[in-house]
């Protein structure tokens, strides 16, 4: 059997995911990061395998882009949780063709990347393979109060979102169809950075929290099925930026559908409780509500979405 | 400039390291694991990339071979530190047409290989790639008393292997060339399995350990560049089994060799000081000199070594 033929990554994933005893795990397979106790604090382990043609090209990436998007998209997982990264591990898959300095331009990013927003480099593999792959695993850690999970939102609790969206599809769009101009739009696509600065303002009020790697729609399904509930987007609420519009426009598509259904914008997307309104950062996008399903409001018009984030194994 | 005029693999990891000034990592890049200070323990982290071709073929192995072996190669890393498996994330690469059956298979022999020898998995990543990669990163932790890297042995030390060498290569080699009969040389490279009851037993008393994923000459150029020494390996006495030469004999080839300058035995090389002669498990195979150099030492024979262990991208 297919991977499509069972219905895509996510069934698969479901299918292989065994729970295991040991008390120490809090979270396991299906947050942004797994959760351990580990003395005082929670420790935090996520992995993001990146594949040339998949998630970047050497066409438009520079190898130091390509190493800032591999860690940021890591940071952006702790950032997820409440936490702070400390340690990374680089596993990359080379070719015989691979020059020394793209892996160096890769390295640079990833070290640049821990600079500004955390964490060190303390090992990893080097290997032969028939495409370019970096496999990035990054150990953060987060006090016990300030970790935020999928799973605690409640029917009620607003949705905010921590910036404007959509912009690293409308970036992607705009390099793939080597279309000029439009600078800042791309570099939302290949120099992303991660939210600690929201994370750490609302982490210890937020009652879920998740980033934007599959596009605000699918993230919040997730937290909507990790919570049981449901949940209305305010779709004229949705904040996208002019350009990011425009961009849109001159690739005759919907930014709108960028911000749901793109992803890799890595912003956060958080629930707080109702008497937080406008004493949380960000936009405030939605509601949570007991009656499951999401449901986009846009204008006078309501919509049960029923398709959601990419799919590698489905679209 | 290609990694090959680099001078390979390990060059190219030199050229790409730099030191984090975090006082919490005792252990960075270059051992089985990098070790990190987590408090009253140590906690271990390693990891390591599989590639289709590279290192497994869907050919001669099982799906559920290749689950064991990419969980036994972390195992066996974190066993030759001297600490204990605790958290795996998994991250796979697959192709449209891989299958559901191979992808459970996988999972089947990583849960089965954390079962029989510790660790669970609590996360990871599914990808899409043009063939199936396996990253692996484990997680364990040591009592501080019972790490053992690869710097620490002193001129006078004896070196023991835990076990019988050039299985593994023999294997491989069987199977490439598709000779009948050795199941159990063949079972060698396909069904590894580490060492933990040897770690458990030398940990508190060697001065330096390492696995054999790269050939016993490769790992012990190992200890002796971090422990800054040299060492004589007693050719005679490396421990090679009957079918293995048989099995080398049949190839046209030598066990030695395999032994040497093979690798993915995953048997443990240790040193430990003159006086515990005869009190640790093992085979005695050589000694730590104060002169640098590795010396091979077959009957009258003495040479200096200078080839050494798989570089991907040297041959």
């Amino acid at each position: 059997m297919k991977i499509s033929e069972l219905g895509g990554e996510f069934k698969l994933i479901e299918r292989l995911t065994r729970k295991s005893d040991d008390p120490n795990i809090i979270v396991d397979v299906g947050d942004d990061a797994a959760v351990i106790r580990m003395g005082e604090k929670y420790l935090l382990l996520t992995t993001d395998m990146l594949c040339e043609g998949d998630h970047f090209s050497l066409d438009y990436f520079t190898p130091r882009q390509i190493g800032i998007k591999a860690m940021v998209s890591n940071q952006s997982d702790i950032a997820a949780m409440g936490g702070t990264p400390l340690y990374a591990l680089v596993s990359l898959a080379l070719t015989e063709n691979t020059n020394v300095e793209t892996i160096e331009g890769i390295y640079e990013g990833m070290y640049f990347a821990c600079r500004e927003y955390g964490g060190s480099i303390i090992g990893g593999d080097t290997t032969h393979s028939n495409q370019v792959i970096i496999s990035l695993t990054l150990i953060g850690e987060v006090e016990r109060s300030r970790l935020v999970t999928r799973a605690g939102a409640k029917p009620g609790d607003l949705i905010y979102v921590s910036g404007q969206l959509g912009g690293s599809t409308a970036g992607l769009n705009l390099h793939r169809q080597d279309i000029k101009g439009f600078d800042r739009v791309k570099l939302m696509h290949t120099e992303p950075f991660p939210r600690f600065d929201i994370s750490a303002q609302v982490s210890a009020s937020a009652t879920a929290m998740e980033d934007v790697s599959d596009g605000l729609a699918s993230e919040i399904r997730n937290i909507c099925e990790a919570s049981k509930t449901g949940a209305l987007i305010y779709a004229d609420k949705v904040p996208i930026e002019a350009e990011v519009s425009d961009a849109a426009a001159k690739l005759g598509q919907s930014a709108l559908d960028y911000a749901l259904y793109g992803g890799e914008d890595f912003e956060l997307v958080y629930t707080v409780p109702p008497n937080l309104k406008g004493k949380v950062p960000g936009y405030l996008v939605g509601e949570i509500t007991k009656k499951k399903g999401i449901i986009l409001i846009e204008g006078e018009a309501r919509s049960q979405l029923t398709r959601f984030g990419y799919d590698h194994f489905r679209e």
